[in-house]
């Protein structure tokens, strides 16, 4: 059984699933005997300011513990907020775990990627050392699937299935002129190109795929990509191409920062994007070809509307395995994920020392990046194939998906 | 019953629905006693080329019916081809009568837009005014809503529940940080607001809808377009705008045109789009707070992942009506929708003279435009709420949403 209370939190980016892990945090917590369950707003830049609610006054009947589980996006909140080294700063630390045990928290739960697992290190180190009895545990989650060990992240699932279904939308779009064109679409992940490769999964019966794909891992070379779709364009009219958002020159330069093509300066600077829009206006320019850049943007990582009945059921699981670790007094862990089997797909999780995870990055192994870097060997689809299968509807109300939220007024910080 | 062939074709931008209208024109031709359904690739123009297929051939089952109805894009590929004046060229139109003479077509039914009645309008002249035995029927499609006479037109009830569930899901994204942000999401719509409009549809119960909503009916000012920022900006420190691709200042330029912001003049000279991140980065540098665009493009007219079943459902029903229509000799018209009442939502549809619907447009009611022109009013909720209730889902195999396609090899041309 748990002792004392709990707090979880959300922190990075969302995604369609991290109130999934969320429920299972709190439903297993409540199963095991927990007081209070607190959910911090704003992850640990909120508690710093005393910003939490009790989440059983938010999730208040089977109905909305579904409904959340459907609702995208941090249901808590987030923050992107790096704690300073433990040793440099105790203030803020003596601050936390003051508010902490003020909540008789002895149980902390941090759903995010590897920016989040560093504040679970340094939270259960500075804990550690201080002697608070408190159990720290991360709860993976980042549509990028870049976090180290772990088979793959609660949230990828989701967002490659989204990406893989409108890569076959955008296909089928692009083709129904008899016309000579590039349509290019920019997909997220600044330095691996998990979300990118996904979009071969399109490839199938009914659709060809796109015809190149761009991953940040490889150096991007302007004068190849114009040749490349010169060849493409001799087998078919349309071509359809997927870059990553990060992709870069061999100089370092990200290609949506890069004044080769033409825009302002301006643009760019704090947030990747418009990859796409630069690369047609180039490929529009070089080859007098209609271009059109597409961006899928925020879409990708809260397309609640369809989801990955494997990725949600997993992002459950990782919430509520966090507490059964927490249980056995573990600390300063993240659960992983292990593929036991492909096919039947089966998995199991485990805690894994977040010092291994914590400001890691897993990229896509190079070996799996093929025809000089345009494309994804058949590795890729075996390994993802398992993770988009399944469907969890939203609950539709007057045409629309229903979504939980927290109301403000409610709030007590 | 019919007499002897039928020939369909699909012109103009694609829908989520249009092929569901095709099927309708394919199962009620076949009921009512039609020889072979041909399906003409591309439009008129491949017509030109002798491109058909006999659709017996490629639409095989009741399984590949239902199939058919879920796949997005125009399943015969489509055209942007406007036929020159019957009195100017009388060539092109003796060409296009042989071939349906010889293919003893007596039933022309053409799926599109306003352009695409236009070719109906000239072709029934035409035919009438050389005395030949063919029928030309319009069946409506364009997610615009654009259309004259007809109380809406397939295609857009499901580009609006598009709009208004990513615009749900976009706008909790986009409140998950307790930061000042404006992200500005750019819908379709060159002349006409209504897509712009139906992302006012999201709010609700558990969504506080856009903030502000730019329709392309009402000129855009850039100062007013700051003042109104910041007004909303002391209500809440995230805020959402909604703007139609084609807003444009006092002047008649494109805001995606317009250098104002900063981008280089290389782009947008075709294509309508970047008015989202021009906007974004505006904003950016006059309130020096963080700024998105994010264009919804292609996705909105080709997402069968999640269309309206009313939509669908009337898109088969106007191509089933069209036949009806044919069997009574009439030619020269397009099936529209009248609404009998709101509440229950019902419709009938009737054949419409397509003179008084070719190459006209249809606005959002200036009345409908509130608030200095940054919102619509609860008239415009009341009329477009039935249009996007119900679902219908994709069939989804592997994962992924399965399509119908037409296999190149097996084409006869």
């Amino acid at each position: 059984m748990l002792k004392g209370n709990v707090i979880v939190g959300q922190s990075g980016g969302p995604t369609s699933v991290i109130n999934s892990s969320l429920v299972g945090v709190f439903k297993a917590s409540k199963d095991n005997g927990a007081g209070t369950v607190y959910g911090m707003l704003h992850g640990i830049e909120g508690l710093l300011k005393r910003q939490y609610v009790d989440l059983s006054e938010h999730i208040r009947s089977e109905l909305e513990v579904e409904l959340l589980k459907r609702t995208p996006s941090s249901f808590l909140g987030s923050c992107r907020f790096k704690l300073p080294e433990p040793d440099e700063n105790t203030q803020i630390y003596e601050q936390l775990f003051n508010i902490l045990t003020e909540l008789d928290i002895k149980h902390f739960f941090y759903i995010g990627g590897n920016d989040s697992m560093d504040t679970i290190k340094k939270l259960s180190y500075y804990g550690k050392e201080t002697g608070r009895d408190i159990t720290f545990i991360g709860v993976p989650k980042t549509i990028d699937n870049d976090l180290a060990i772990t088979d793959h992240t609660p949230g990828y699932g989701s967002a490659a299935k989204y990406i893989a279904s409108v890569m076959k939308e955008i296909i089928r779009d692009s083709k129904i002129y008899d016309l000579d064109s590039v349509t290019i679409v920019e997909i997220m992940g600044r330095n691996a190109g998990w979300l990118t490769a996904a979009s071969a999964l399109s490839k199938g019966e009914d659709c060809v795929g796109p015809d190149l794909i761009y991953l940040p891992e490889i150096p991007f070379d302007y004068n190849e990509f114009i040749s490349k779709i010169e060849r493409k364009k001799k087998e078919r009219k349309s071509v359809v191409i997927a870059v990553s958002e990060g992709i870069r020159t061999k100089d370092g330069l990200y290609v949506c920062e890069n004044d080769k093509p033409g825009y302002g300066d301006s643009f760019g600077h704090n947030i990747l994007g418009g990859t796409a829009l630069k690369l047609a206006d180039f490929v529009g320019s070089e080859l007098g070809v209609k271009a059109r850049g597409i961006e899928l943007s925020t879409l990708q990582r809260c397309a609640s509307h369809i989801v990955s009945r494997t990725d949600i059921t997993e992002a459950y699981m990782a919430g509520a395995d966090a507490v059964k670790l927490a249980m056995k007094g573990e600390s300063g862990k993240m659960i992983i994920f292990d593929r036991i089997s492909n096919d039947p797909y089966l998995i199991s999780t485990a805690g894994y020392d977040v010092n291994m995870i914590a400001n890691k990055e897993k990229l896509v192994p190079k070996e799996w990046i093929i025809d000089d870097g345009t494309y994804i060997s058949n590795d890729f689809a075996v390994y993802a194939a398992p993770l988009i299968i399944g469907e969890l509807p939203p609950f539709m109300v007057e045409g629309l998906p229903r979504h939980l939220y927290i109301d403000d007024a409610a709030i007590k910080s």
